[in-house]
């Protein structure tokens, strides 16, 4: 079965979705479904040389509308139904394909997503998941921008798609699984994060406890799981402070015509951290919770990026990873239903007037 | 009226606090009063030549237990009611001293500071705030560590502490204050943020409205406001990230003779963003909201942070910051008790169902 790919998704659109599933087809043998708007797509395709007829495992699905970068998140599901997203998300909905790539707006993509290719047995909500380079690999960290206001088992839920995500795609056999804390003890946190860590430390799951900010890049677990706020903030922030920190440096190097000859010299060093930590490498943040996979890669992917998100989404389908999150989740009696009840069983423990006491201990002021 | 210096606090204490009080006495003529082991202080204060009398300014305060960096943050209360953390904050609540700085144990010092010195008329809970570096300056993050469960009134206040300390330390005329959210627009966030949302907007604050992430570190605001656990998450994500990349581009350029001469040449460069990220040029994080300043350095402060540090608590006291905060409060109707009436009588709003919908617009995936 192909993949769907959402051809007029992100900022360099049709061309970088066009091209990137030009390369899946052609480097990878992989069919391929484009969405799009079919005069615009042709074009682009034009533009690689592909006149005429396509390349056989390429299929062209028109759609009519558009979701721009910055429309707001509902517009697929109100104001433009025949929209290439949504549109793509419903072809996967009604089996004509196994999966779907959006690199277009991450908010309508979801949501299109929900709509269109639905909830996997069990599950309360998807989580968008990213994977953050740290010091020897990578880190899966969920959810980055889906949910907030959640309940415990949301928590619970992430964990289990987070795990067996970094099974599938990482091909690591026992994911260790934390919690994203201020502080590793089981009291540290708030009430929220105290009831998700009872149930986590209950099963079976390799769960390494309470983990703080800097897990995230140290390499101290695989897989983070956190509420969507936080998640984002620390998505956000991270990149920033990345392109901060490497627009500096070269601000600095600048600065002299010595170091501006040592910056000349250090370029394939440079260019070998950029291979280790960029998105492009990663290809695509799945959406993990649905009835087939869905991945959703920058609004910056260029080809390169789109075709490692296809390449995800064939292991994440051949994998069938949607039916092991289901399968999963009720062994661990964390399905939807039967995490609702838990929820309601759970005591509720700690109160808004214990600030001070949960203050991390030793933790680092600058 | 001298500055107190916890003497035992830090990584390499008494070594280091010892030293950058003894700067702060001769390079700035600063009063200081050394809290620790007289013994210990005495040895470090002969290993840096002072022997006998003590220089002009320096006063020496006996304390005789010492509260690791591993001990809880409970410990100054309940066990270690005469460790050095403790008697410095008591001896700046008895008007002994007008400011207290500490490198040690985070939790603790804010514990022994919130007990020994008390909050300031009209705040309901102190916040830890911490100077990150952005493209132009200094942003001010508030809370990073003290405080989790808030809330609405808690952050009202943090953005009143966080702009007054930008306006004392940073100089801003009318310092800009962000809300930490997941979105730019006000519907964005959780419906905690959009309750603080609405009453920042109605205050007179130069507020700009929600910010992501990614502001943190972009230089857009002055003051970000959050609570203490998406704060404290993003403090150690940050330092872990930034240690990392600094690590990873140490070990690219290694691998090569040119790469490993290039970076040679570079290392002027390096040093200069050292110099511009680097915590030891900022000094300590402001425990905000107390009836005196109290600045916590990083454990592992050398003597130039902890002088750093006591300079910011000179210009803290001589601006009567914690005087302005409470007089702020009130004009904004922001005091423990008005804010707690406002609470009440803030709408409710939001379900915990509205996840998909407040998915951010255009979120950028990796």
């Amino acid at each position: 079965m192909p993949i769907a790919v959402d051809a007029m998704g992100g900022d360099s659109a049709p061309g970088a979705p066009v091209a990137g599933a030009l390369r899946a087809v052609r480097e990878d043998g992989t069919a391929v479904v484009l969405v799009g708007d079919e005069v615009r797509v042709r074009e682009a395709l034009r533009g690689l040389g592909v006149d005429g007829e396509l390349p056989q495992g390429l299929t062209l699905v028109h759609a009519e509308e558009v979701v721009g970068m910055d429309e707001p998140a509902i517009t697929p599901l109100r104001k433009k139904r025949r929209s290439s997203i949504r549109l793509c998300a419903e072809f996967v909905g009604s089996g004509g394909a196994e999966a779907m790539v959006s690199a277009g707006n991450t908010g309508a993509a979801m949501i299109a997503a929900k709509v269109g290719i639905g909830l996997a047995h069990g599950v309360d909500r998807p989580a968008l998941a990213a994977a953050l380079p740290n010091a020897t690999g990578w880190t899966v960290l969920l959810d980055v921008g889906a949910n907030v206001d959640l309940k415990p088992n949301h928590l619970r839920q992430f964990a289990v798609m987070g795990a067996i995500y970094a099974q599938v795609i990482l091909g690591l056999e026992k994911p260790r699984v934390g919690l994203l804390s201020i502080g590793e003890e089981e009291c540290k946190g708030t009430a929220f994060t105290r009831e998700v860590f009872r149930s986590l430390e209950r099963s079976d799951l390799d769960f390494v406890g309470n983990v703080e900010g800097g897990d995230v890049f140290e390499g101290t677990c695989d897989v983070v799981v956190c509420d969507g706020f936080v998640g984002n903030v620390v998505l956000k922030s991270a990149e920033a402070l990345a392109e901060m920190l490497l627009h500096m440096i070269r601000e600095e190097i600048g600065k002299s015509p010595l170091t501006r000859l040592g910056g000349g010299l250090c370029k394939p060093a440079f260019l070998r951290l950029r291979e280790r930590t960029h998105y492009d490498q990663y290809g695509g943040a799945p959406l993990l919770g649905l009835r087939a996979g869905c991945f959703i890669a920058h609004g910056r992917a260029n080809p390169v990026a789109v075709q490692n998100a296809i390449r995800r989404a064939v292991s994440f389908a051949e994998a069938k990873a949607h039916e092991r999150i289901s399968q999963r989740l009720e062994e661990l009696h964390f399905t939807a239903e039967e995490g609702a009840k838990l929820d309601r069983r759970e005591p509720k423990t700690a109160s808004a007037e214990d600030g001070g006491s949960t203050a991390p201990r030793g933790a680092t002021a600058r």
